[in-house]
């Protein structure tokens, strides 16, 4: 396999084309330093970290790899423009933007020097943040864990929508756990991946172990779209799940579904590893994802499954 | 690209490794003459037959090819002895079974002399397929039309997971519209692919084509998975979708949901064309394809587009 001419790789200045997806209670400096120094793009996720803790954990990881790593900023974020600063201040190049409008800051990160890819779920969507300005597409499909689109798109679909709208840089998320499904989403269309489940499950995610161990344990069928009229999630069955399932299958409203929700039930669950009380987010390939392992392993085990998928492809056609 | 090798072309005595889904109330001779015609697998879904017009049909379309097509047979049909009795009565040498245990019938079919394909939608489903004797899977995602199954896996993730635990041919199935597509369901396992809502909407197809109309102008979003307590369906929106949907938002129990669903709906709006009372039964990427066309622009199309996709392929990686 050759990457030298892979596009993604070129825009970010990295040695394969795999970004590990910024996700909340689970990439800290730890996992983000490790995938950049295996050649992917490691990720701190802001989504989770009050500011300060967020400048420690760029801190710890410049510290931990001469590589380039990024940062994942949830638009809607309260204390954003603090997060901002912060980003100016410690000179992160690479910036990967979801959940609000990128016309409103793309122009802001562009003026700072920066990279930006935007995160979306459809075709209407991808349009509209190449106008807002950003230099490439991270296109995440309905089997994505945690917070996902309304329009239930999949993966499989997403990507070749996506790319017959746009030319930028493309990754694929949303179900990419092995080389196979590295290829499938080249295939498709994308430039690469962003993998999120594999990387929540490493040996260097600050997830809990309850949250791993039950996660690698979990079987088809285990993970869910919840909460849908307030902000579709996907969820791994558990108590505090199967009680959403059964409210909205009563016909819940919104305030009933907010109240049940609570607050720092992502917290619970993830981080702190209370699998009854908490809110388990991950991706549905959860139910094919067997071992918890270093990211140098993943990488060794991606990286050789990658080549045999594209000698396999070669049999068939 | 050289299909000379792949296992489901010679699996089937096909030149693509292209079967057409076997659909209610679209796949009779015209379609799947037209089909095998071009060099894919036509097939005639008996699932909206009566026994004495699944005859006509295979009669029909024996004249018109003389290529391979097939049957598609759901197992749960209530005269499916009498259409396994024509079935023998007129020679049919491939079976694509779904809906129902392969367990039961698949050991008749082997002695009849068919090639027997099973439809699963998930891993759990393939190995007992294979260990049921079957001579190939069809594995079909979450984003497909019609029925569906319960543990919503897609496309994406659903074929890299069959792959791992069987070895027989496998066709992908569920948004496949596109060559991209098509490369994309090869690159992660797949030998081939089942191709339903593009054959659906095409000239050849017997559905109304106020059903067409309405699917190719459909957006993101349109199809939404419903009737989950009963048996899962995509469908597309239309005034009898939006009243399921919004019983199901308000607690519906099963009864009421049946209640709701009636008889006949599906023959209502997919073949009559009542687009306000009908079922319309179509897959999630009904809002990419945008055009109704014949079955042999279809086929150039998709066999351009694959040969593009190959070549943008080997640029990425």
């Amino acid at each position: 396999m050759d990457f030298s001419q892979n596009r993604l790789c070129k825009l970010l200045g990295i040695q394969y084309p795999i970004i590990q997806g910024g996700m909340i209670w689970c990439s800290g400096w730890r996992l983000a330093s490790a995938v950049s120094n295996q050649g992917g793009l490691g990720i701190i996720g802001a989504g989770s970290m009050y500011p300060e803790v967020f400048r420690e954990h760029i801190q710890k990881c410049k510290a931990a790899t001469n590589k380039p790593f990024g940062v994942n900023l949830p638009l809607l974020y309260a204390d954003l423009e603090q997060l901002i600063g912060i980003i100016r201040e410690e000179e992160i190049k690479i910036i990967i933007t979801s959940a609000g409008n990128p016309k409103i800051w793309t122009p802001l990160f562009k003026e700072m020097g920066c990279t930006v890819l935007h995160v979306v779920a459809s075709q209407k969507f991808a349009r509209k943040a190449e106008e807002a300005g950003v230099d490439g597409l991270i296109a995440e499909g309905f089997e994505a864990g945690g917070h996902n689109g309304r329009e239930e798109i999949t993966t499989f679909n997403l990507i070749p929508a996506v790319r017959s709208v746009s030319q930028l840089p493309l990754a694929a998320a949303g179900g990419v756990y092995s080389g196979h499904s590295i290829l499938g989403a080249m295939a498709l269309g994308a430039d690469g991946v962003q993998i999120g489940s594999l990387f929540a499950l490493s040996e260097e995610s600050s997830a809990h172990s309850n949250f791993k161990n039950l996660a690698i344990n979990s079987a088809e069928g285990d993970t869910k779209l919840l909460l849908k009229s307030l902000h579709p999630v996907r969820l791994l069955n558990s108590t505090f799940s199967k009680a959403v399932e059964k409210a909205e299958s009563l016909g819940a409203s919104k305030e009933e579904l907010e109240q049940l929700l609570g607050r720092a039930r992502a917290k619970k669950g993830m981080f702190e590893g209370n699998l009854e009380e908490g809110e388990l987010e991950i991706g549905q390939n959860a139910a094919y994802i067997r071992k918890i392992e270093p990211v140098k392993d993943i990488f060794a085990t991606l990286l050789s499954d990658l080549k045999s998928a594209y000698s396999d492809l070669g049999k068939r056609c």
